[in-house]
């Protein structure tokens, strides 16, 4: 027997008892006659003793234990004479009466403590030693609890939990598919799944009602920090909803969650257009943790001023309450800070509202005392605010004041950590047009339902008409991270075809790539709509973190390697034979 | 609003009430001035009325309503005149007052009842009209059930759910992998996983204490009956334990499963090692819900009788109670049926045991009736019992034996289908040598721990000695169907290196595909071990089902192909360019 007891068990209640533990040597502390070890499991940390005096041979034997070692003792439970009020334990100890070495340790490549000393890159490479670490492994317990908690609430909603398949049918639309070569149908592939999205509708199809999964998804991206070639959602799909039922069920579970696991009571979700997030807030996710919203100027601004705002489609501003206390340099610094090329904007305009009541801008040349009050007043501008401005095309500078909004909240310390603001973004628009391949992509995907208020220009040839059009499509937001998103999805298979030739495919491609979703739609498709939430991400926001990676067990990195595995990797000859294909010499 | 209730929902207490129902038109009947129609959805079916008297133009309505149709309906809620016992709506009806066709339908390629007119194909190319009949609905909610008690009953263990990488990496070693060419690392393959395998021992390593999946696995094969190219198992792994731990766990794991899904009280398990289950079943999974073990008789037989008797190394025998009532008609149909390839025996010897107390034999010729009956009291034959004997070497004659007690207990009704009867098959030989490749294969896989009393053998180059040796290994096995296995497994890096070498892998060769492991043994792994079980086959068996298929939402068929889909289908020649890859032409 390995133990009688877990690490992180033993109270003042078992004094005297006889306890047998393993674990890994976490610390060792000798005092000459006695040596203090830390024994350390998932569960917690328990002291234990070596005494000379009770046992000469076993103090002699824990010298020799290194950290990480793992062992196994049994020992006498009593109360320690020094408590510790900081863990659980820290009021007994066990004085060790057999000492069992399970398996020795060499020195691990970087400390298991919360504060490591290990870099990224060696802690990835030797992962398994780095979930050792509490912090990891404390995320790790966290991820598993959210787990059970979405599958209890969902199977309590009557959601059936469905296995969708992991080898499916590569599309060309969307992000880049996986391919797995077959070797049984040579020359064909199988593609694993961006998302269970057609495989959940043909569920709605068959009556199963309510769908829900958490599952594995694929998608080969040039990788962006915290973007994982495979990711994991919770994938949901509904019958006989409509938009407003499934906000209001999501709502409830997202606030059930929150109260079950955090014991966090969540407000009443904001629902807003997708029009006024980018108009307010420059973002179609925007962080309501702070208020800051984007004001339009052209009406406040006197024409005949500065020509660039003069001339410019949009004049956009935010009001930073207090903000007069930013020194020339530091307001010089934003202004390096949206000129960066991932902002990319001209320049920054600033109106001090000094103290004294009166006025001074960075454009007083062209903007009198009068002028400047105007706009100040327009803004609800008060002594100690600062006004910051920028002039550009409508959606440039939405998204760049969006930017410098965040960031502005960010350094003002205007957003706090333990606050969750969730919101709906609803009414997004139905289509987006690429200019590089000169036609129209959904904005959501194929199979999302327009607006009832745009079915009827869905005939329109007139591309503003059609960038125009709104779909039946939600996206779950909180603190500024978009968390899931879904739609309403058409259920009729002409509407289906209509918006297939939207997008460009002919009627072949469309029965070539989605035949048998256009079947199904055939036999009587119940109107039916989902959602799908980042997994991933999800678990990271209510634990308060900002890093996916943190959260999955075995991440890759920035390459989409697994550097602990050395994955990918090559394959012999043979195999690629058996597959029946072959790989291109390196062109290097 | 789609529905206040749903189909399986009204009872006689809404007697009165004004509902909204949505679902399919299961069953339409027109008898003129009123028309029945049972409306369907997951929950049940609800008897809608349209009445004349009501209102005559819904009645038009209706009789537009096809099998299939999605369809809204408002109205009352009444009790029935006659009513139905069988279903739990059955005692009342709704007088329809609205009826709206939320889509149409047209005729389904086969019915949709449980006894349908579809075959096996046609349902698989409809898989989502196949998923709307009861039968495989019902299949669907039960796996999706089972699921969530599994979750529940391991997470109450401290039990820590961990997603393992879907993206991995390819090993020669076990089944053939599917592989997944990588465009950002052009010319190198991921492969999918066979089983987490390596990976929740490194959870084991990073002290997660117990962890457990329900996870998709991959294995390249060449298809048989019943066998899918992507399967799921439950898969746990615990520190800290030694096998019976283990067997103990897991043996009140599946009871509780067994008894809170099914509300079934299993027996405990028998523990049975490997070479006893060979020796009187013949199978590493014996079926123990009827007895009829396997006999040695090489004792009991005098020599110079039959000279195939005499020359065997063994003379396995079957005692079939009550099975002189064989006529000879059926006794060759035995014959013939072990005679087949697939059991590949020469013949089939009887002895009958008369009611007169005499016996009679194919074989009387060579054993008089003192012999005969010598063999009779040895077995403890009765009169009206049968005797069966197979001569040949110990495991061809175990296995054929084995394989005719099966067919016997199916054709003689001796099994009971409403029975379960779970054993742990124990001390699994820990290699097989394999003629073809000359080398020995792991029997579990190469991280199982030999048997403590294996140990000390290890170094002997002795094949004979090599074969003998035992694995800390175990299966479950239900009514003949193996369930699940695992191991302790192996934590010291040098008996890991030794078993690697045991299998002809260089030291460069156990590097390059397990460095991983083997570095991961340096730091300190815990001892530790688990099991996998098959999830498709565990619901399938609590269902009383021996087909996984049914249980599978979207399965393949044999050809690993999804007809549904058409999957796996080719990909144009830019996407392979972009992987680096070309495919060759087919050779036809």
């Amino acid at each position: 027997m390995y133990k009688t007891h877990n690490c992180g068990e033993l109270r003042i209640s078992h004094d005297g008892n006889t306890v047998i533990l393993s674990g890994w040597v976490h610390r060792v502390r000798s005092l000459g006659a006695m040596t203090f070890l830390d024994l350390r499991d998932r569960f917690g940390k328990t002291q234990l003793v070596f005494d000379e005096a009770i046992d000469k041979d076993l103090l002699t034997k824990a010298a020799d234990l290194g950290r990480e070692f793992v062992i196994r003792i049994e020992g006498v439970v009593r109360e320690r004479s020094s408590k510790n009020d900081k863990i659980p334990t820290g009021y007994v100890e066990v004085v060790v009466q057999r000492l069992d070495i399970l398996n020795p340790s060499e020195v691990p490549p970087f400390t298991i403590e919360d504060d490591t000393d290990g870099g990224e890159e060696l802690r990835m490479q030797y992962r398994y030693l780095d979930i050792r670490r509490d912090s990891v492994q404390s995320k790790l317990l966290f991820r598993s609890k959210v787990a059970q908690a979405v599958r209890q609430l969902l199977s309590a909603q009557h959601f059936t939990e469905v296995e969708t398949p992991v080898l499916v049918k590569s599309t060309p639309e969307g992000a880049r598919d996986f391919v797995v070569p077959s070797r049984l149908n040579q020359g064909s592939f199988y593609a694993l799944p961006q998302s269970p999205q057609t495989f959940k509708q043909l569920l709605m199809v068959g009556g199963l009602d309510r769908y829900f999964q958490i599952v594995k998804c694929f998608r080969d991206e040039d990788l962006r920090a915290d973007r994982q070639p495979e990711f994991t959602q919770i994938d949901c799909e509904l019958s006989f909803v409509d938009r407003d039922d499934i906000l209001e069920i999501f709502e409830t579970f997202t606030k059930t969650l929150f109260s079950s696991v955090l014991d966090v009571q969540l407000e009443d979700f904001q629902r807003m257009p997708y029009e006024e997030a980018i108009e307010k807030y420059g973002s179609d996710k925007p962080d309501l943790r702070f208020d800051m919203p984007i004001h339009e100027m052209k009406s406040l601004l006197p024409q005949g001023g500065l020509s660039i705002l003069d001339l410019a489609e949009s004049n956009g501003a935010l009001l930073v309450k207090g903000g007069n206390d930013y020194t020339r340099k530091q307001i010089d610094a934003l202004t390096d800070w949206v000129k960066r090329p991932q902002i990319g904007a001209k320049g920054l305009i600033y109106i001090r509202c000094n103290d004294d009541g009166s006025t001074k801008s960075s454009v007083d040349k062209f903007y009198n005392e009068e002028a400047r009050e105007a706009i100040k007043a327009g803004l609800g501008g008060e002594p100690g605010d600062l006004i910051l401005i920028m002039a550009g095309d409508y959606g440039v500078v939405r998204k760049q004041l969006g930017a410098l909004r965040i960031h502005l909240g960010e350094q003002r310390g205007l957003v706090d950590p333990s606050v969750f603001k969730p919101l709906w973004v609803v009414d997004f628009p139905l289509l987006e047009w690429d200019e590089e391949a000169g036609r129209f992509f959904s904005m959501h995907h194929p199979f999302t339902t327009p607006s009832p208020s745009s079915l009827e220009h869905l005939e329109s040839t007139d591309p503003k008409t059609l960038e125009n059009l709104t779909a039946d499509a939600y996206d779950l937001v909180i603190n500024g991270v978009e968390i899931g998103g879904g739609s309403i999805r058409i259920a009729q298979r002409s509407l289906q075809e209509r918006v297939f030739r939207l997008l460009g495919f002919t009627d072949e491609e469309a029965q070539d790539q989605f035949g048998f979703l256009l079947n199904a739609f055939r036999y009587g498709a119940p109107p039916h709509g989902g959602i799908a939430l980042g997994f991933d991400r999800l678990v990271a926001l209510m634990d308060g973190s900002n890093s996916i990676r943190d959260y999955i067990a075995f991440p890759k990195n920035n390459q989409a390697r697994d550097v602990m595995l050395d994955a990918p990797s090559r394959i012999d000859n043979e195999a690629c034979a058996t597959l029946g294909i072959s790989v291109h010499e390196a062109e290097e």
